[in-house]
């Protein structure tokens, strides 16, 4: 039997962990930066980094960005029925998640022909849409639509015991930032209300922005893929300080963790490891490198199954 | 005779201003977004941005980034002596500020030549650049040279209204960020002890970013030049909200200043006007548009003769 989750209050230790030692490994290392002492680091320098997908919130069946992505082609379709000539938004309109499934497929087999038919449709959508335009159209998505398995607003599919983190880390002089492969502004939508992490501390994957008779819109070009590599230079760019706490739990996350302890002050990487089928899923495919990295490198792998007292809330 | 710089503290009035209508806008705006009623803005929504070339520090007779761009060719030059068979690197070496200008006057003309040739020296710096390197190399800059005809070190060539003005909004829950055509990375090396400004808070032109071997090092190809219509694009990228005051002095600016204008909630757009020659500079050129767009849109202007009490600090 699992020990139960600690009723400790947020200071103390994150809420929503079980007394295991992974747990004890955030509350030490929280305690070595905080603490006079050698290992001690000033308030301004404990930036800590999150991967949205798979760390703070579910990424199976398929990612919530790529839901919203055919949520929004399927609605394109229904207002222009010319559009349904073109696969990608007939597929939306079907339902046919397989079309999407096969692109990927297809992709990993050397043909990218199918994702970049899928990617010119998305982008198409997206062209020349200014900012409260956007905000409209994501938000129309999180109030009518619900998670497929799980049966919950998608609003609701974030880890608990991962927020319970932020807050830990916040309530010592961490400031925290949310690092996704996601869109950066798809992100933004949900970050306060879901992570209580305001908007000017997402960053992630986003399309080239300009300036148009008063407003920001969309160019309809990706300007950067937060994912892999790109990971650490969007982190610099945006933040100038580098991380001393990074979590992950993909391969897409392992420059980030690398490059968080890679530097001169006391640093933790941390992977969420989904082997947990009861209550959320179980697999480690896309996060091969990064899990071996963990254990050759002793960065910390956070049992969903054993560590967490609970995944989802209410 | 102006009136004496006020003596209030920072919650009542900005420091360094006198008791002049500029300040007194001001005061009335910071009052009616605060104060319950039906301008008040909640205090996340709170966000002011500034320019820093002519806004919070001087940019005559160069641009502050252009001496440390020449300061940089110099002492390239110097260690490799090869260098000094293109014309830039001879021109830093030799102190020939003439090449430069001409650069500039060549590139109106509709001559970019020159331009490029400036371009790709100064590129050539910095190409695949740690950013601790780059920290190392700005700091040698700041260190050793002085402002020409001011005589002080350039970290002493901001403007303390302008700090009085940054640290009173903050007493009232504003947030501010710096939105500087000059280099990201330039700017964050004084912003915190300049300006208060930590890192993270410091937007502007930037070098493409890349992750290396556990590092992260320019590219050499410039990614944003932030002036004009990218200021409000980048504002948007970083922070994810429309500033309710920004600060600006040229046309370089105004762009900034409309988006910040252009919103729901109510706004401050201010220039810095240069018309003190004693002190400072007295020059219009490159602000003919936002002063004109001050007059018709009711921008506040202020003038450093008239509503500063003072400039430079000690």
């Amino acid at each position: 039997m699992p020990p139960e989750i600690s009723e400790f209050s947020t200071a103390s230790v994150p809420n929503g962990w079980r007394d295991t030692p992974a747990r004890a490994a955030l509350v030490d290392f929280v305690g070595r930066v905080c603490d006079p002492g050698p290992g001690q680091v000033p308030p301004n320098e404990r930036i800590a980094v999150f991967d949205n997908d798979g760390t703070l919130w579910t990424e199976k069946p398929t990612y919530i960005q790529l839901a919203f992505i055919i949520h929004s082609m399927a609605a394109a379709a229904r207002a222009d029925l010319s559009l349904e000539e073109q696969a990608p938004f007939k597929a939306a309109v079907d339902g046919d998640l397989n079309w999407f499934d096969s692109a990927v497929e297809q992709h990993h087999q050397g043909d990218d022909s199918r994702l970049k038919e899928f990617g010119a449709a998305a982008l198409s959508i997206a062209r020349a849409e200014a900012t409260d335009d956007f905000a409209r159209r994501s938000s129309e998505f999180f109030a009518s639509t619900r998670h497929p398995t799980l049966g919950r607003p998608y609003t609701a599919c974030g880890y608990v015991p991962m927020v319970g983190l932020l807050r830990y880390l916040e309530a010592h002089d961490f400031t925290c930032y949310i690092v996704s492969g996601g869109g950066r502004d798809f992100v933004r939508m949900v970050s306060g209300s879901m992570y209580g992490i305001p908007p000017e501390r997402v960053i992630g994957s986003s399309l080239g922005m300009e300036y148009r008779d008063g407003r920001v819109v969309t160019t309809g070009r990706l300007d950067v893929f937060d994912d892999g590599p790109a990971k650490p230079a969007q982190i610099w760019s945006h933040i100038g300080r580098r991380p001393i706490f990074a979590a992950g739990n993909s391969d897409g996350d392992l420059a980030m963790l690398e490059y968080t302890t890679n530097g001169s002050l006391p640093s933790l990487a941390m992977l969420v490891g989904h082997d947990d089928a009861e209550r959320e899923n179980a697999y480690s495919t896309g996060a091969e490198n990064a899990l071996r990295r963990a254990k050759t490198d002793g960065w910390l792998v956070a049992s969903m199954k054993d560590d967490w007292g609970t995944v989802f809330g209410d």
